[in-house]
């Protein structure tokens, strides 16, 4: 395995026909000029677009079916009756999350995603299962992509005596981030529940990332508990809120002024973009200097059918979403889902300088927006100098 | 061009294997047991799914910037801004319909749509050089790809005197279909415009399609005034409103009051499942038995930069945008982007009966939902019996 590396005739970020010297997996030169020392293996970029690394900052490994057949979806229509579908279907069809983990990350790396934040199942039936199967795939494949784990309560967490020990144990096992949901919704503890998250965020000086799928005032009734408990405990820019969906509310003083705390705390925003629920309105929250990022969320599990962890394909999503028609904007949402995923999950050494990670995605496209709506097969996927995926086809091996 | 022609190892929308026979570019069988007579070319159809020609039922095949190279959005927010940046761009960059719309249909042959209904601009600066380009167009590929002409008043019908008399000679010239746009919004006389599109189709003895994006009460307004015409004249069954937005509205009551009267008058809907404007609610609609339709609108043009002509993609963003997860709102969302368009386009001998025209495509899937979400490209497409495009690729070729 080279980690050493040339790459010539390519546009970064759609700039000056350029190449890319990696030197020990690292970015040692780039720019029309660079040239490679003798010994260093050369890819022709064939005049493709240089981008970092996609960043899959919100994903669930452990439980998408790909590769196991069609199955039609079982769930009902309320958030719940999804929990406790996918609760049952995890036992009776056998849902490996390390065989399925490998699966999605392979499927990731296809497309040119370097880095993924997932969250992963804890509670009281799976126990740690989840969290062991997905360290087994990161292990198998650190030297291909960076796994971030989220220990994720998604049956509840008060509700379900017995998940906070667990995700204890999860925090000392391996997993990164302290994970919680909905704490009204679920809960129904709201305070009691974010007690329980940030006390743990606390003990094991770890960040924190939550899914709030709450709308409305509801949602900003928990952002404002979450708000006061982010600046009590000092751990600005140390929580994420995922989805947020009513930071999409149609009440835009109630929005701006929970966009006033989000950015005076830093607290970062994921959103998928989906077109069937309020969004945050990404523009909005970027001009006011707040960290977003994006995800594909579930894909192809018991929750819906949709999603290949393309996050190009994403990009374009959310930029349909937010009516993002110029070429700036799309570039904005292409930043959502790379320097936005390394700014909200604090990556190290994330970009295109001299000393960044050499993880580099080739796109063939005349603009970085193009590359956003056609979103076509990544020519070359490098991870640390090493080339991962050519022609959209990953080179490591699924189950 | 062979006519005849045998397909064999298929899954007719998904059941049991069958070949399919085509004599003179029909069905001519479709079964387990279905033979070739001597002579006839057989194509091996590898499992693949068989569904029906998919229907671009709402296109501007005159607009698009397919294979111009990028060119960054101009227009500001509001739509008059599109069209009049529109219309000074189609003379500044050379917009020619003839070679544009040329190429767009060459791409959606590749994606499998065996039918299109476009609108081509007319007003009194273009006069009727767009409906010339297009008509040229479907002329050149009228053995690959049938395509129906509304003649749309863009920039205005009474707003722009003159125009009238143009679409009359559109009519007489060779566009099918009557047009309209949003009778309020852009030419803020709704009577008066309306009486002039639906005059105009009461004389030619012609169907009627209006772009409707006026949203919530101004739009359910306008919906009045052309349910009004759509009564006093007779013509239930040949009147469709496209994009329809107010039927997005959050006002149920008023949406009901819509629906109970589109249902009434046999009214056609046209929804692309827009992700950033209110759209109308497809199961709902087809609940009620209105007939629904899809289409990509505009495609890479000075309006927008998204869109690639496929139809299968065009399924699957109606199915986000409706929260679609179950395979039967799967399979409605692909209905809608088939027979749909049929239904709302009146097509003849559409369908997969014996006597039905030979438009069909091959889908590598496992389910007509999984088609849907992964929309792979099409393994074959067949028109009238001739094999148009195979693996995602079409034969005939654009200019
Ligand atoms: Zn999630
Ligand atoms: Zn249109």
């Amino acid at each position: 395995m080279t980690q050493d590396l040339l790459i010539t005739d390519i546009r970064p970020m759609g700039g000056a026909p350029s190449a890319l010297l990696i030197r020990r997996g690292r970015i040692a030169g780039l720019g029309p000029e660079v040239e490679a020392p003798p010994g260093v293996p050369v890819e022709p970029g064939g005049g493709a677009l240089l981008i970092p690394g996609l960043v899959e900052a919100h994903t669930h490994l452990d439980k998408s079916l790909l590769g196991m057949g069609w199955r039609p979806h079982q769930a009902g229509p309320r958030l719940i009756d999804k929990i406790d579908t996918e609760r049952r279907l995890k036992r009776e069809w056998g849902i490996d999350p390390r065989r399925q983990s490998a699966r999605q990350v392979v499927q990731s790396i296809g497309h040119g995603t370097t880095h993924i934040r997932t969250h992963v199942d804890i509670d009281t039936e799976l126990g740690l299962s989840g969290l062991e199967g997905v360290m087994a795939t990161r292990d198998a494949y650190r030297d291909v992509i960076d796994i971030e784990i989220v220990a994720f309560p998604q049956s509840g967490l008060l509700a379900r005596p017995g998940t906070l020990a667990l995700l204890e144990a999860g925090l000392r096992l391996g997993a990164d981030v302290v994970g919680g949901l909905d704490p009204c919704a679920i809960d129904r503890d709201p305070a009691g529940q974010l007690d329980a998250v940030f006390g743990l965020a606390q003990r094991f000086g770890r960040p924190v990332d939550i899914h709030l799928h709450e709308p409305g005032l509801l949602g900003a009734f928990s952002m404002e508990l979450i708000f006061e408990r982010t600046l009590a405990l000092g751990m600005q820019g140390q929580v994420v809120i995922s989805h947020a969906f009513c930071l999409g509310d149609a009440d835009t003083a109630m929005v701006d002024g929970l966009l006033d705390q989000i950015a005076a705390l830093d607290i970062g925003i994921m959103t998928t973009g989906s077109a069937s629920r309020p969004v945050p309105p990404v523009a909005k929250l970027r001009a006011r200097g707040i960290r977003v990022c994006s995800g594909s969320d579930g894909i192809r599990d018991t929750w819906g059918p949709y999603g290949d962890a393309d996050m190009l394909e994403r990009a374009m999503l959310l930029g349909l979403r937010n009516n993002f028609r110029r070429d700036d904007e799309l570039e904005m949402a292409l930043s959502v889902c790379t320097e936005g995923g390394a700014a909200v999950m604090r990556l190290p050494h994330y970009g295109l300088r001299v000393g960044d990670c050499a993880d580099v995605v080739l796109v063939q496209a005349e603009t970085l927006a193009e590359a956003v709506v056609a979103h076509p097969p990544r020519r070359l996927v490098v991870k640390r100098g090493q080339v991962v995926a050519r022609d959209g086809v990953a080179l490591p091996r699924a189950p």
